[in-house]
Order: structure tokens, then sequence, then C-alpha cells
């Protein structure tokens, strides 16, 4: 049976998703979590990487097995042997040819910042603090740059390995809601770093380092130093995949 | 000088507030902060004590110090020396009488419950994960009968010691929003463990297995075996303090 596995994490504790030794990733936890509950080795496909302290709202993954536990069933049993900061929401029977990377056909992340002069305790996971000032209307008005189809290799970080570098942005939307300036941006795909580089390029453009005008020449580059500089990590969450 | 902060903290990490041997407490580091900056050897008084894994959104404490910092500088210098799990929000002189415990008038608690069947990652430190069924309206029916002046020596933990168990609740509002089921309380102060004991109280009436028209009553025994069980920590927040 191929089985699809929808659930989040708090990405705080996890350096990220990806299985490495000597490191503690959600892969690795949830693994060794189905391991104890069917004894099965299995082999964890996810949707993506996500890095050291990224969340995942929504996050899918599936694997082979042929456990006898009624799958309807199976994401409470997988809950009992994970941490609580890993939460299975639902486990189904799915077609052999699902493949939660593979199949994906867009993504939609969220990033957080916190725009205030001081920092939020309860917030220190979960947004960027930001305390400078930031023009919303220049970084809506770059937003809308990056939409449709480009090569993103000026906003990737070094160390990827893909076909290409050519990406869809479907949506970028900012909204601010009291010091909180959210952004959520939905892609076919994005490369490693992508959505923080552009929220890290944003930011600078809404702070005046950066000219906001600019942004489809920054994008045309195709140069990694033109851009802006790569937002923290613990601001990012994993919206939502769709196959 | 007698210097009030108002200061906010994540209790997560926390043994709570008060300073005690061999355990961080949020008392011992803000006061270590205050000594590094300073050199000062201060008494830091808090509005009250919070138990391990209690949060605060708003504290307020205050201490006496010669220090030549100017004082509406002071709690950007002492956040330098503090984890990003409290921030200090404003620093001011008051008058040498004021005292953050004794000079309390009232105080307002929230309690938030996610009543989901499965838990959420991002709320495993903020809420009480309740997955069985609540009735509201017996909850808003019974936390009729907390208001006012009552002895509520039955709502307390072992261990207080303070010269009377008599208090007086101003309100005590329950709202549902989604799956969040959120308490506010305001009191002219709150013994030991009473706002969780009278939660997990209102909850054992929301799902039958206390009568939800006996609170008068339970209230009336004086007797902690008639009331319901203490709620755990990490769903209480202090919200506010009224001098």
């Amino acid at each position: 049976m191929n089985i699809r596995l929808d659930l989040q994490y708090d990405g705080t504790n996890y350096h990220g998703w990806q299985i490495q030794p000597n490191a503690v990733t959600v892969q690795s936890v949830i693994t060794r979590a189905i391991a104890e509950l069917t004894s099965e080795r299995i082999n964890l496909i996810g949707c993506g990487r996500t890095d050291a302290k990224v969340h995942a709202i929504n996050y899918t993954a599936n694997f082979f097995s042929e456990t006898t536990i009624p799958v309807n069933q199976l994401h409470y049993a997988i809950n009992t042997h994970l941490p609580d900061d890993i939460v299975i929401k639902s486990a189904r029977v799915v077609g052999d040819d699902f493949k939660a990377n593979q199949s994906a056909k867009k993504k939609t992340y969220v990033y957080r910042i916190l725009n205030s002069e001081l920092p939020d305790a309860f917030l220190k996971n979960y947004a960027w603090h930001y305390k400078y000032d930031l023009d919303i209307g220049k970084m809506k008005t770059a937003a809308r740059d990056f939409l449709g189809e480009h090569d993103f290799v000026g906003f990737a970080s070094a160390g990827f390995t893909v076909k290409t570098t050519v990406r869809t942005i479907y949506s970028l939307d900012i909204k601010k809601d009291g010091d909180i300036i959210g952004f959520e941006i939905t892609g076919n795909g994005f490369l490693y770093n992508m959505v923080r580089i552009i929220v890290g390029t944003l930011v600078g453009m809404g702070n005046g380092r950066l000219d906001y005008t600019r942004a489809a020449e920054i994008i045309a580059s195709r140069d990694r130093e033109q851009a802006g500089i790569t937002a923290p990590p613990q601001g990012l969450f994993l919206k939502e995949v769709i196959y």
C-alpha cells in the first residue's frame, strides 16, 4: 500500500525535514516512529526539504507499507510514537504512482515578520523581528515583478542540484495586521532558500536599502549578489501543497 | 530610585517566576541581567508567583536602583542581557511606596484550551489539549457562580501561606473561537493554582463529570476534593495587572 500522510510540525527543535547524520530531523523522527509501530523499515518521501527552524502547517509525505493497522486509524497510532511538536493529521491509501515530492503541483509558503521596536517573547521562534521602518506600498509594488515564470537562479543559495532554475510564481501577497507583516507566496516550486531570499529582497526594498523599482532587473541579472539577504528561517511556514 | 518594569515572558523554559535553588526562574534571570548591566545587587519584587510553564503577557516588577543609565533607555539595555523569551517592555521611575506585589489591585488571567480531536504542534506549549466534548453553555452557567466575594480555600493547592483565602472575582468570561476555548478571569487576587483549579472544575462540568449546577455548593464546601482537577500550566497566561 502507498500511504499518504498529511502532517504539521513546529520546526524549532529540528534540523529541517531531511535525514542527515548526527542531527535530529523531522523525517528521521517520523521514520523511527513508524518503525516502532509497524516494525517496518520504510522510505518516507517528503514533499520537499525544509531548513532548520522552518515550520510546516501542512506537509505531505508518503511511504509504502504492509501494515495491518487500519489506515484510517494509523495517524493516531503514529502520533503516540511522536513528540508533540510533530502531529500526523491524516493517513490514507493513495495510488502507487503518488510521490509526495514529484507529484506536487503547487506550494504555498507564509513568511511572518514582527515589525516593531521591541521583540515579542512569544514570537521568537515564529517570526523575524525586524525593527526598522518598512514601506509596505513599495514592497507590494516590487512583489508584482516576481509573478510569472522566471529563472530564479539569483534567488537560490549555493548547494542546490536541480535540472532547471526556472520557476513560476502564481501569487505573492503582502498584508499588514498590527505589527505583523505576512507574506504569502504560491508557486509551482521553489529553489533552495528562494522564499527567504525573496522576502529578504522585498524587506531591503521596503527599508530603502534596495531600489524597489529594480526587482525585475535584479531577477533578470540572475546574480545572487544583486538580491537581498536571506531572511531568517523561523519566520517561514510551509502552508499548503497542492497535488 | 524605585523603578517599575513592565515585561512579558514565555514560561515554557522556566520554573516559574520565583527564585529557587537549582532551577532557572524568570526572577533569577532578570535579577542577573540587571546585575550584569548595573553591577548592583537588587531585590526584584514581582507582582506574583507563576508556576513552571505559565506565561505572562504583561507582568510588573519593581526594584530600587542607583543606576545612572537613563531610565527611559533602561529596558533596551536590560533586554540585551536577557534571553529572547523574556522581554522588558518599559522601565519608569515610580513613587517609593510602589510595590509590584502589594500595590496590585486587580489581575486578569487568560486560560486557553484546544478542544479538538488532534493536538496542534504549534500550541503544545500554549494551550491545554482537551479532546473530549465540552458544553460551553453549561460552563458559562456555572461560571456565574464564581463571581463576587467567596472563600476560595477549596480552589487552592496545598502549600499556600496567605492571611485570608477570601477573594473577589469581578468577571469570568468563556469564549469559543474555532477549536480554541478561552477563559478570561479578573479578580482582586488569586490563591495558589486557583485559576487552574477553576478552569479544571469548569471543564469537568462542561464534560459532564461534575454537575454544572453545583458550582456554588462546591465553592461553599471549601473542600478541594469537591472541585475539579488542576488544569495544566501551559494554557495559563497572566494578561494584566492593574494598580
